[in-house]
């Protein structure tokens, strides 16, 4: 039986999703937590992968279940075999066509800044902290030339191995509520690094630096080389990633 | 010469504000890196104590300079010299009669609450986790009873010091977004455990097991031991002190 869930976590002390040997990893430990729980290997999929320092109040993944167990003896079992800095918000059956990365109609992040003097506690290593006053008219401006159909290649890390750039951003909206901004951005799906890569951007724009008529010809040009530094890992959210209802999958809650 | 600064804190390591030999608390560490700064021993007031896992969004101390330095160099200097979990949202010059106790009008305490099934990496230490859905229309109704002033005996701690128990509640409103319930209370001062002990009773009559009609008869009766236990502090916020305008004394940010 294929089963869904929905998994949070605080990305610090984490070194990315994806398993590896000898360091601990967010797939790794739900692994051996699923493992644990059904007394024999179990494998998984997610929608996507986060790197290093990333954090996920939405992330999904699909896995097969070896042994029935019901969905609350996954969720509560699993919960009790991870670290405090995972945990699976929900667990329900699906189909067995339901894939957790190739259902996926649209994933969106959220990127959350701290826009003030001195660096805050309550969001170290949670929230980018921004010292210069950010200008989100400005990068609202910048925005709207990224929403739609593009070639994301100036966008996109060296060594992604998408064979096409081409994405289609359906929501890009810089917000603010006194010092803290939060950049949100939907689309079908994202090249390596491309969140981070835009929000370097839009963060050079809200600083300045790079006028929001630039954008079209940063996007022609094609070139990574000519957009601005990436953001650091610290600010980013996978928040939501969104399915055919008819998989019945639940809305993720606010990452802050 | 005086200064106020604000101070941030996520209260996880810390044995609470009150410097003690031999484990690490906010105020021995802010007591470190100012002295740090100064070059020589530097002493400083609260404006409330908060217990060991609290955490505070506002909190407000003054200190007397030993030696002449900017607001600027010691707001970025102290930061430099603590850790990540501790910061000083600002400081500035404030007359010598300005006291970070004394002064203050009052006090707001927010309590972060995640109602939801499983638990939440996300909030580990920095909510309650609470599983029973929560009636906060029952919560509101009990609160609105303990607003004004009472006799807050049965709700502060035995070991509490204050000479008299009686308090002047201005505000205590509980909020809910989605899974997500706040509490938010504002007083010209608290007893021991006040904020907590409140917090368990409004957890009781959420959860169904105590009526808001009770509440004026706990009052009434002046005994701890029969209201319910005190709720735990990961969800405790000191949210804002609020002075006389004329210190010019900043707001605080929003703790989440």
């Amino acid at each position: 039986m294929r089963f869904a869930a929905g998994v949070e976590y605080d990305g610090q002390g984490f070194a990315g999703w994806q398993m590896q040997a000898g360091v601990p990893t967010v797939a790794g430990h739900l692994i051996g937590a699923l493992s644990t729980i059904a007394d024999r290997p179990v494998s998984l999929i997610c929608a996507g992968r986060t790197d290093a320092g990333v954090h996920a109040s939405g992330q999904v993944i699909h896995f097969d279940a070896p042994v029935q167990r019901s969905s609350r003896a996954w969720l509560f079992g699993t919960n009790a075999n991870l670290p405090r800095q995972i945990s699976l918000s929900w667990v329900r059956p699906v189909p067995q066509h339901f894939h957790a990365r190739f259902s996926a109609l649209a994933r969106t992040y959220r990127y959350e800044i701290r826009n003030r003097p001195a660096r805050s506690a309550l969001y170290a290593g949670r929230a980018l902290w921004q010292r210069e006053a950010l200008d989100t008219e400005a990068m609202n401006a910048a925005a709207a030339q990224l929403c739609g159909e593009h070639d994301f290649s100036s966008f996109r890390a060296a060594d992604c191995t998408s064979r096409s750039a081409v994405r289609r951003i359906t929501r890009l909206r810089i917000e603010r509520s006194g010092e803290r901004i939060w950049i949100e951005v939907t689309a079908n799906a994202f090249l390596l690094h491309m969140v981070r890569n835009l929000v370097g951007a839009l963060l050079a724009t809200g600083r300045g630096g790079l006028a929001p008529a630039e954008f079209p010809r940063l996007l022609q040009a094609r070139d990574r080389r000519l957009a601005p530094p990436m953001a650091a890992a610290e600010g980013l959210y996978l928040a939501q990633v969104d399915y055919d209802p008819a998989f019945g999958i639940p809305a993720a809650a606010d990452p802050l």
